[in-house]
């Protein structure tokens, strides 16, 4: 714990070990396997196959079942060789305006190479297969199934500098963006920047939320009308950043350079139809039908959970409002106790499901494949995370009395655990204030609890483990009598890099789920509590430094990765902004007016009114939707411009380079006098030519040969007009005049009718 | 008419007038105005600017009231270097997937000239303003206003030809699309290939359409999903058969060159961002203000035409199924000799209006006006055509026995016009036949009307024009004894000209909209009638002969552009798709059933349950809509193969170019020895550096040297290794037992259940 309770020091970045990182970069954890012998061979393997690729290697002591093995660059030639290949692709595929200098030396000069490129590049010499120029190692799998881990080391001082400038800023610009982008690539920065984005555009919804909170009160269909508009012009508007931060960092387009998934399990090889070469095959009917099992999924998700959180929900409606006996006030836990032991491990059982099903559906890239993981821990989530919501929404307050009977169950129940009392029940009465208590939960107690969690419990586990490992290790010092020691000048760093070792591998798509899941919140209940949005605000305060925290403190460095949006969360959003106009709708027709629900019974309802105001409020969002997308279609922004002013740029050098000098000046259109020229000696070439040959020309020929030259065109025209009777317009006279009243008459009333807007 | 009566007959073709244009590329219509200074002024201008950039002219006597000009290239070169920079610029833009040869006389070997590329360009060299090498001549407006219309001549033996093979096929294929591309341009040949296959779609619902009225009857649910899952299938697979064959016309991405439209008025002029230029600027928030204005418009649309609507319908009803007096049989058709008296005449002045608005919105190209017309266009068709059967399905059978007290206003009027005479009412009932009726009205006897007129009037006002100008030519000759004579050898081929340049300008436009009209009476209300799509499938195999007749005879030949797709009619069929879910499933929840229909008593209506079937159609149609675009976007195209093959082969070439072959070569990974090589040397040298330098290094060099070379590093690596003491997995005993059981758990679990599947 070392490093992190250094840098909770404000001088932490002032210690030696903090300050080098030895040019380490990278670091693979090689894991020892029982057999030794199939350890060595394989640790062998692994150094040559380091090596031959150009990159030097240390080797150290890890723990006891594990040796790290230190990796940076010896041949920088291959590693140059290998960034330039890169941007040229980037350059074939779209991803840059213009290609890179052809004088290799002047091109790094012009676009130095930034940690980010260098360490994705390294990484890549790593991972890559071999017949693609790389090392081929890929952690966990095959053949390297003993390489745990290959991760880069922290910039410790980097990050304390960063995690003491934004504790104490309010907001984050754009050099804090491109500092993260620079340090851990595109990936991470673009979900601070969506974070930093979702956090300024929460002012708004915040403002009239609380707003509302005053005047309006619960259930108001205003703030849900405003809510709703705010979530699609956020959508739409992020659309649009996201476009343009690819742009400013240089990764547009970089989705379609498709890194291939190693665990990618081929049918049979076929020539490709594109390249002419063997590839592997897997036909898409075949993952068509294993994805089809997606909906299966889904719907045992629902029932699975569903069950769970209705039995808790009875339960609990048993408890707090039927139920009057003993200990109540301990037994009104057992519904939250039930639910935060199992639902935990449902999760993660449908979560591995999730996992395997991807798996199965057996993708060819690594962005197919997280795209389709992402859908389904999307339902998953989905589901946790708003059905009790649902549950309070839609079941309780309209058939919360039609429900009493079957608690009768939980009543007969309870009597036969204490027969010999007299068991007291109350009368069920429908708390209309649940909803809102349940809301108030979710906006803040949990947002609260969460944060917390993501500090405090990877802080306990890692030092729970620190202290199981340093007793394990001492009592194997005893036993054996021997221990390793570092050398003394790289103790305290040897130190640190086996802390980092421990670290878990950051996934940004967690912290993504959390943000669309409270998206979701936003955009389908907040008009229950209009503070809703106002407590997110500063919550994502906190979350985005939090966030901040558990990179640089909680995790491993990230691979820098490049990506150019925020990927599959973006459906997620849509499909939340676009749920949200009729879950936001029936809400605030069930339960906006004076009696505040239909208070259990659903004869309170009226459904034709609830299914007209559904239908109008989706149409009404799809409507506005459009609207805003043409709108913000319309503006200009500086990436896009900076895009256009680079394939202007580029467009123009090529131009000049391919057309030549003398190609430009010969676009010049020919002036009179030389245009005639040709003309004139085209054609008396054709004369003398037609004279000599035959004595008479083809009749096209001819037709060409009567005007010789534009002064005979001229005159023989001039002579054509003099001669004409033109009349209306050449049209015949009743025509005209139809045609000239119609449009005098609509003019007259067109102008009018305008006139009135000026 | 010669033309048309010569094309009619098989042996027209070996007419000699027909055989040839002259070589010329382009006839100018130049008007007559009044005053003989000021024509005889701008013919010479005319003249002038056409020779001043290359092209010869000739001219002919037009009408009284018109000079014909005769336009080809002369200075071949000027137009070659034109096509070529064309060509060039499509490769900047994206078009073309590789660059043209940069011997110009080898890339014109490799790609020749086709007819619709030299014509397209020839015009260009016409109409594009002066500082871009045009001629700058826009006809009808501003200097050009005497410039009546440029247009090329039709090809008439190519014209015959074609008539003639289309009428004795029943499928076209590619080749005779190819045809239509390289002689009209892409613009007209995505028409007719959208319509062939729509054509060729059609098949399937036509049989299931006559099974469905065969076995199901009318109103069936079952039909109005296969019919709306068909629309979706069509809809998707077109948007991908459009990208196709873009892909195969090499047109891909053409959208992207914008032709500026001539009439577009700026504000100011501004400084591009992009290229640095003056530019003519329109803010866009004020064009964005004034499409607001289509709001307004299309309210206007529906109260105007939608009062026409129900006045004629109330006088239809109150005529039909009231009223039984004297003339009743003559009297029934009032209500359609007032529709079709004043419909023309209200459509006329909404397009008018349409074109008013459109020009307002003073668009900066040529696409994006065509877009924002067509989006006008559409709303009035959509009213015009649907509201009629709106009316009878959801206002007539709903409601039509409280509409009997406002029909007595009608009666009322009918006795103050018969006062003497005791007119007799029958009593009102709603006739549920109505409805089908009107549907095959629409379905079978419009559309043959339709055909009809597309032949008929165009024949007619020919003849009726023709009739009154060689009267007025004679009586003007005969005034003033004078009468122009043309060449004996040439009077046949002018007469041919003076025909086309009285001809209409084609409008792909105008056939686009009535198969999109056509395509939204299937997917809303073809429910009612079964029948529809095999009608309308009948009805096209003609329609693509009349409109290819309509080309080659009813029609100047239109100029060739280009375009990628059928452009803003995609979304107009993307709306109607959508729509035809809400509208059909609420029709066949009122009418499917044994009652057929509510029979005028709205409380027959059973509102909850409509609102429920519209609301689960809907979201069942956008599901649908989803999982078929996601399964057509899996499936390969033989365009988007051929378009990454050349992608592939381009960036293969480049590559090798820009690297050279050493680099090529560089880029294998150095082999174990010398990648040793590398390290050792580098190792060596710097140890020799830093002993002679300093004594002892940076802790960065000394972390480094302390393994020098791969073979210690196995070495100390194996010595590490064997000191070891691994156990379970380097994870603590109780975690790695922990999760050890649960993955066994899960596994164990979701293979059985995956195994069921198998």
């Amino acid at each position: 714990m070392s490093a992190f309770r250094e840098l909770s020091t404000s001088d932490g970045a002032d210690l030696a070990e903090l300050k080098t990182n030895m040019n380490v970069d990278y670091v693979i954890s090689y894991h020892i396997p029982p057999d030794k012998a199939e350890a060595e061979a394989g640790f062998i393997q692994l150094i040559e196959a380091l090596t031959r690729v150009g990159l030097a290697s240390e080797v150290r002591h890890g723990n006891d079942s594990s040796v790290l093995v230190f990796v940076k660059v010896a041949s920088n030639q291959y590693l140059a060789s290998q960034i330039y290949r890169e941007r040229l692709q980037d350059w074939l595929y779209g991803v840059r305006a213009s290609a890179p200098e052809k004088d290799v030396t002047k091109a790094f000069e012009n676009e130095p190479v930034t940690e980010a490129e260098r360490l994705r590049l390294v990484y890549l010499l790593i991972t890559k297969p071999k017949n693609d120029g790389g090392a081929g190692i890929t952690p966990k799998s095959g053949q390297w199934k003993q390489v745990a881990s290959i991760f880069p080391l922290h910039d410790h001082s980097f990050n304390s500098s960063w995690i003491k400038t934004w504790s104490t800023k309010y907001f984050l610009d754009e050099v804090d963006l491109d500092n993260i982008r620079n340090k851990f690539g595109e990936s991470v920065a673009f979900y601070f920047a969506f974070l930093q984005s979702y956090f300024a555009f929460q002012f708004a919804p915040a403002a009239f939320g609380f707003a509302a909170w005053l005047i309006l009160g619960r259930y108001s269909a205003l703030y849900a009308f405003a809510n709703s508009l705010w979530s699609v012009v956020f959508f739409e508007w992020w659309k649009k950043k996201e476009v343009d931060l690819a742009v400013q960092w240089g990764v547009r387009n970089v989705s379609r350079i498709q890194h291939p998934r190693t665990r990618f399990q081929w049918d049979h090889e076929a020539k490709d139809p594109v390249t002419g070469e063997l590839v592997k095959y897997y036909p898409p009917m075949k993952r068509f039908k294993t994805q089809l099992l997606q909906i299966p999924f889904a719907i045992a998700c629902v029932l699975v959970l569903g069950a769970l959180y209705i039995f808790c929900f009875g339960v609990e409606i048993f408890l707090t409002e039927v139920y009057d006996g003993p200990f109540k006030s301990y037994l009104t836990f057992t519904p939250t106790i039930i639910l935060s032991s199992i639902l935990p491990v449902l999760s993660a059982v449908l979560t591995k499901f999730a996992d395997i099903l991807t798996e199965r559906e057996n993708y060819q890239t690594s962005d197919a494949h997280l795209a389709g993981l992402v859908r389904k821990i999307f339902v998953i989530n989905f589901i946790t995370s708003y059905t009790p919501l649902f549950l309070s929404a839609f079941v309780y307050m309209p058939f919360g009395n039609l429900m009493m009977p079957y608690l009768s169950i939980f009543t007969a129940t309870a009597k036969r655990f204490y027969p010999d009392k007299s068991m007291t029940t109350q009368e069920f009465r429908i708390n209309p204030d649940r909803l809102k208590g349940q809301m108030v939960y979710f906006a803040v107690t949990a947002q609260i609890v969460n944060v917390a969690l993501e500090f405090v419990v990877p802080y306990l586990k890692r030092v729970a483990f620190k202290k199981v490992e340093s007793v394990q290790a001492k009592r194997a010092a005893s036993q054996d009598g021997e221990i390793i020691y570092d050398a003394p000048e790289e103790r305290k760093f040897l130190q640190r890099v086996r802390d980092e070792a421990k670290l878990e591998v950051y996934d940004v798509a967690v912290d993504y789920r959390e943000m669309v899941v409270q998206f979701g919140y936003l955009t389908l209940f907040s008009s229950i509590w209009p503070l809703t949005p106002l407590s997110f605000l500063i919550n994502n305060w906190f979350e985005l430094r939090s966030d901040a925290m558990k990179i640089a403190m909680g995790s491993q460095r990230p691979i820098p990765w490049r990506s150019d949006s925020i990927g599959p969360w973006l459906n997620a959003l849509g499909f939340l902004s676009w749920a949200g106009s009729l879950i936001s709708s029936a809400i605030v027709f069930l339960f906006g007016g004076e009696s505040e629900g239909p208070g259990g019974d659903p004869s309170n309802v009226h459904v034709v009114g609830l299914l007209v105001t559904i239908l109008f409020a989706e149409h009404l969002y799809l409507g506005t939707q459009f609207v805003v997308r043409y709108a913000l279609g319309q503006m200009d922004s500086p990436g896009l411009q900076k895009e256009r002013k680079e394939r202007f740029a580029m467009r123009k050098q090529l131009l000049e380079e391919t057309l030549g000098q003398d190609a430009m000046e010969a676009a010049v259109p020919p002036t009179p006098k030389t245009g005639e020229k040709i003309t004139l000696v085209a054609l008396e070439e054709e004369a003398r030519r037609l004279s000599t040959s035959s004595g008479s020309g083809t009749p096209e020929q001819m037709f060409w040969l009567r005007q010789q030259g534009m002064d005979e065109t001229i005159a023989i025209g001039r002579k054509l007009i003099s001669q004409s009777k033109p009349r209306n317009n050449g049209k015949s006279t009743i025509q005209a005049t139809f045609e000239t009243v119609e449009e005098a008459v609509v003019d007259e009333l067109l102008s009018s009718i305008l006139s009135l807007r000026d």
